[in-house]
């Protein structure tokens, strides 16, 4: 099956590489894109580099957007806030702001010249429910935004924005990834993981992405910086 | 009087700086973005730091994002592609693919964390009515994925994208900035401007920008790279 191209945003977690592999099953010709935006650790990139290796992709883009971590205001980029490590309410310091809007028009700008009308990405509003921009209501008007705001859409071209992960249990999502032969212990999802990739254990992502494993009946092969005996 | 902070998009070209002029006289705290992204020379950055000084802002900050340019796909970023020197149907080469999808998407994150509510860009649907994104439903759409997008959408906050310039002609748009006292020689429009910012007289930018002035009865102060005597 040959779907045609289609623009993946993958940052080397645990959803987006599951993310990957289900679009290469649907027949996408994919093209990886991978966002730095003055993250505290570089290990989820390198994580991106190895997923994107062993899932296949026809190209991996990183591209570097310092601005959005110079503008501050997110504990994902600013060493003055602390990451929380425990159950959080609301929204999160780790919001980014805006931050899945500029992913998806860094993502949107690369479809127009490829002349894929797809994109992929990861958000997921069961875990993140404290974040506004990972709801289905974002992405729909992303998607109506899409579609005025290119010379592909004014020409009839229908850019659609998946977010097939949207509405799934980590659990799910871990069982699907597992389905899909995906070896996770190369996913980094830790908000402050060390130079290796190895996981702090404690922080909002760990927690939720441990649990999964534990719901989902598959042993964690999350490597962590400590043992938790 | 004092409406609080904005997010003023400036790009050092003549619609850019009359918006900004505006946005101070409607007293906006006025926080300059100009965004660098592969545009071939870099004069019209330095125009853009000389109308802040002159107007006057809360702040400039310049961004650099070469993933723009990088993807290709316009004449502006591309040294492969022509700027044409001539009237141009449709939608032109130096439309620049999803540019100010991303461009407002920089200024939300910006404007989210300066607790700013008001974002103002220049667009233009009379001159640049074959950019996708310079259309009024391009900006009603923005706006409405702005108040889903954000921690202060969700939270009550309005986000309002101004967007004055978009119904004037170039006339009318230099008749507004000479009453605001704009010095229309520190502005640069022409696609292909020299190191010292000085204009081709040839490209659609150029040819808009002189009928403009012609059509509102003003000198034109443009610096040209030759004289058209």
């Amino acid at each position: 099956m040959d779907s045609g191209r289609a623009v993946i945003l993958l940052s080397g977690g645990l959803d987006s590489a599951t993310l990957l592999a289900l679009a290469r099953e649907r027949g996408y010709s994919c093209h990886a894109l991978s966002i730095a935006y003055g993250q505290r650790h570089r290990a989820e990139l390198d994580a991106a580099r190895r997923v994107a290796r062993a899932i296949g992709v026809a190209e991996h883009r990183l591209v570097d957007i310092p601005a959005l971590g110079q503008h501050g205001g997110s504990a994902l980029t600013d060493d003055t806030l602390a990451v929380p490590e425990g159950p959080v309410q609301g929204i999160p310091v780790t919001y980014v702001p805006a931050r899945n809007t500029v992913f998806l028009a860094l993502a949107l700008a690369w479809a127009e010249v490829l002349d894929a009308r797809d994109i992929f990405i990861g958000v997921n509003a069961v875990d993140y429910s404290g974040y506004p921009d990972c709801r289905p209501e974002f992405i729909a008007a992303f998607q109506v935004l899409a579609n005025l705001a290119t010379r592909a859409g004014v020409h009839g071209t229908r850019f659609v924005i998946h977010a097939p992960l949207i509405a799934m249990s980590k659990a799910d999502i871990i069982r699907e990834g597992a389905r899909l032969g995906i070896d996770y212990s190369q996913t980094v999802s830790c908000y402050q993981a060390d130079e290796d990739g190895r996981a702090c254990g404690r922080c909002d992502a760990c927690r939720l992405r441990s649990a999964g494993f534990r719901a989902a009946g598959y042993p964690d092969p999350t490597l962590y910086q400590r043992s938790f005996a």
